[in-house]
């Protein structure tokens, strides 16, 4: 049986001219062995996390035929007692906003700051969902380059911010896919010649060093805006929690554009739940860390050109033809992620076993393909 | 100890024009006895139905590391499942599209097809949410009247949608806040006629004897949307689980601008095993109808102008001053909506307790305040 109104083709729908011709966001979702594609903590939730999480949802499922806490109270107020023990700057409720994951934050962000007639500026290769997002929002998106190595060049994003004003700035440290931080002296800079809203995305904090951003919120006129996620060092991805930390006059702005009731009872009770077991959960960045190095160090004695990485990824290269190697990759049960950075490659770090298996499988690429 | 950059106010910041003096949507979510204010279910989920998501979310819980699926292939298919038994139209999962609460559905048909430069018509007052999220998407919002009765003057509607070629058109049916529901004879005309996508919001469809607008996807050119819910008759306000039946090109028009892993594991497991019971759920329906017109009749009775309904909520007035009337009933217990339609209030039909409370209330502010 044909599927009902399958006849009718997008072509045919007044769809925005801007859209026509785009292909959705994401990773391919292919069901292989070693998956180390999207940048998620490899380790399961430990059983303890995942009881409380089923006792916590089971109770928010007796009241499921209520809406939630729309100004998710609890949940802001345990996330601000988890940012300030993790970056050492006293944070509160009031200074937290949390969403859908990070990319609902970032759209509300744009809402707010963006929109049609606002420009927004990125250090690319970055996050791709920055430029979507702003696509997403009609916020116009000024790409700026990195250096060749992929670091940030900060005497040029200065300069750049100084000439064209944009009106919000995405920094992103540690940089998704490059890896690297930006050292603390130059998002000052960053920050101060900023005439707009600043967004430090620091998806990738808890792997980094660094100290967070968060420290300049009480600076600047309110304009720093840092996003976080769950869904990296948290093992949270499943669950979809993304925040922020801000002054308090953000989160009154970013409240204007929201959807209400955006976060489910469920959601708050189980993400609620996953920061009560924030220790153990983040007990794997070590390992993960050194993980990390021990892939850079393998791959570097293959050959390979390797990013500096403070997160739990690699960028790596240099590659002939990377969607070439990414498949070579994929017939060896291995599934990267091609990211659009020519030449290059990231892997996830991975459990022990699955590392091994993708330097094995990168030591037959490297034979392989041209380099 | 004062918070964090709380001496920066919102005037401060670079929020977007079009923002500035406005307030956040949403009821106050206030701790009384007797809440009738947010079209709620007001039976509480089955203890079967409480287990089953307990059940479900435990063993999502189990994966929270990793990403949900994308496409949430399972729950749509269920969901097409749900609605080709609720209406008797055959749909497939490609025809059915989730996000969080319909607000998202919404946004994401606004974000798709409207925006800036283009415009969307809606026939007030009907769901306040739909302005704001035209706002929110930067899409042109005309308001259209309905009578003074509150029914859709579907001759009118028809001449303004021909003059006006909106690019996006809102029926809402049954109708929030007024509860009727447009004839399917006058669907069809407003449809027939509008140049674009026409979005019927059916959030009270399980309330309504009337035909789903489903029937119609198949015709049009793939224009129609229905946009459903499970946050009113499913008893799922709680759980956050919005859904749209159209022709697969629509859902692949909006995986374009869906923020990826938007649905989580959690809320995709829970809505799952919450359709698994959707007769034990559904099976309040009938009770909350009788209830319904158990109050009609009473509030005649005392003298009110009760607007006809097809939901599980009812429009009542006039009074002289709606929010002193409201005030009234808040001070004695009863926590209701005034939704700023001259004159009147809205009542959610609640279990017979509650509407017991509420009618008793009634008699007392009906000779309380100047009608």
């Amino acid at each position: 049986m044909s599927v009902l109104g399958s006849e009718f083709t997008l072509d045919g729908l007044p769809l925005r001219e801007d859209l026509r011709g785009r292909s959705p966001y994401g990773a391919p979702q292919l069901d292989v062995a070693v998956r180390l594609n999207t940048n998620e903590n490899p380790y399961p939730p430990p059983p303890a996390l995942v009881a409380d999480v089923a006792e916590a949802t089971r109770k928010a499922a007796e009241q499921l035929h209520r809406y939630p806490d729309r100004d998710a109270i609890e949940l802001r107020t345990a996330l601000a007692e988890y940012l300030s023990r993790a970056t050492g700057v006293a944070l509160a409720r009031e200074n937290v906003w949390a969403a859908n994951g990070s990319n609902e934050i970032l759209q509300q962000i744009l809402q707010a700051f963006g929109g049609p007639g606002r420009v927004a500026v990125g250090f690319e290769p970055s996050y791709s969902m920055h430029p979507i997002i702003a696509a997403g929002t009609r916020t116009e998106w000024l790409s700026a380059p990195r250096r060749a190595d992929f670091s940030l060049d900060a005497d040029a994003a200065v300069q750049l911010i100084h000439d064209r004003q944009p009106d919000v700035v995405f920094l992103t440290s540690p940089n998704n896919p490059t890896g690297q931080s930006i050292p603390a002296e130059d998002l000052r800079r960053l920050v101060a010649v900023a005439p707009g809203m600043v967004v430090v995305d620091e998806a990738y904090a808890e792997f980094s060093a660094q100290p967070s951003a968060v420290e300049l919120i009480g600076q600047l006129g309110g304009r720093l805006i840092v996003s976080r996620t769950m869904s990296k060092a948290f093992a949270f991805a499943g669950g979809r929690l993304g925040y922020l930390a801000a002054a308090p006059a953000v989160v009154d702005a970013l409240q204007l554009v929201r959807l209400p009731y955006h976060l489910s009872s469920l959601t708050q009770a189980a993400a609620l739940a996953s920061l009560r077991h924030a220790d153990a959960t983040l007990g794997s960045v070590a390992a993960l860390a050194a993980e990390r190095d021990r892939v850079v160090e393998a791959l570097t004695g293959m050959g390979f050109s390797v990013v500096p990485s403070d997160a739990n990824f690699v960028l790596f290269g240099r590659f002939g033809d990377a969607q070439a190697a990414w498949k070579s990759y994929l017939d060896r049960g291995v599934l990267i992620r091609e990211i659009g950075v020519a030449g290059h490659l990231r892997v996830t770090i991975g459990v022990p076993d699955e590392n091994d298996a993708f330097l094995a499988a990168s030591k037959e690429v490297a034979t392989e393909v041209q380099r």
